[in-house]
């Protein structure tokens, strides 16, 4: 995601949505995504202190505390596991599953912030999206390996693990925090085909 | 990275470069990159088949293939690790060593193609990116692995390695294929500093 001036998604000549100040948030959304990945990435995407106190102090305010817009859109290329040069796309999840899981998040956002600051893009449209990108300030946001898999977690992520929960002490942070863990997905992780597997989706 | 419509970076009026179609490298530099990372880096960013071909069949071609721009602009944000909901940045390279590293990618994609047909931003400088992310089409690119500490790979990413050393095709790909590899940073890492280490680097 970016910290935006403004950011505005557009199919042909028709303005989707727009947002000044704030986040703009491209959202891959993986297979093996749950609904308490999806609970860490909304929680990171309000409460992460991305901008600057009204004393100019950088990283001490997130997008809540300032009041500003959060514009979402869909992103599955960033599930892309590369085959050589070629992208493959099976890491993301299929578009019929990914839809409704896009916009519980949306939900998910404007329930746990101020509905009327957060806009989205349009599923699936191919678009021209308009990011004026301040700073630039750009974050790669994943949510992390859960705890389903103990096995998977080396010695550093556990200690992390623990931190985090340590540490929490954002508005909405506390009920979710025990759940916010899942599988980290290896990307260099084959999509299970070993012949031509790239994806056949468009943009 | 983003394939662009267009991208314009700008400090205060004056706009520093711009490029048409092409792609927008976000680049962030991690303490750990070396030589090798900036190789595979250069490679998949002219290599990588991420443009639709005269017919509109969707990733056939790169941005080398259809003779289309690359502008590249430092990110050290994209090396941030949470610390809770408090970005820290101690695993990007600090701004003196990252700046020659940044300039020597330039110098690689500049001798790798056409010189010009690479921009770039200004380094370090406080820019308002100006991108129109067409489709959009944003891919997520970390250098893999290296061979330098082979306990850490995992099978799967052996495995990786292997096919993509057998599948490199790409014109500039066979003399450095053999050097493609880094340690990849675990993104959970401590930055080594118990207290607050969170970065006082401005963005």
């Amino acid at each position: 995601m970016s910290s935006t001036a403004s950011c505005v998604p557009a199919v042909g000549e028709e303005e989707i949505s727009s947002i000044g100040r704030g986040l703009c948030v491209l959202l891959g959304v993986s297979v093996e995504d749950t609904q308490k990945d999806a609970d860490y990435i909304v929680r990171k995407i309000l409460n992460l202190r991305l901008f600057e106190d009204e004393a100019g102090r950088a990283w001490t305010k997130s997008v809540v505390d300032r009041d500003f817009e959060v514009l979402c859109v869909s992103q599955f290329t960033l599930q892309c596991v590369l085959k050589g040069n070629k992208p493959d796309f099976h890491s993301a999840m299929p578009a019929e599953l990914a839809q409704p899981f896009y916009h519980s998040i949306l939900e998910n956002l404007r329930s746990s912030y101020k509905p009327e600051l957060i806009k989205d893009g349009r599923f699936g449209a191919y678009m021209q999206v308009h990011i004026q990108n301040d700073g630039p300030v750009t974050i790669d946001l994943t949510s992390p390996m859960g705890p389903s898999d103990p096995r998977q977690l080396s010695k550093q992520e556990k200690q992390q693990q623990r931190k985090e929960k340590t540490r929490s002490k954002g508005p909405s942070e506390s009920s979710r925090e025990k759940g916010a863990a899942r599988s980290r997905r290896d990307p260099n992780a084959s999509s299970g085909a070993d012949g031509d597997v790239s994806s056949d989706r468009e943009p």
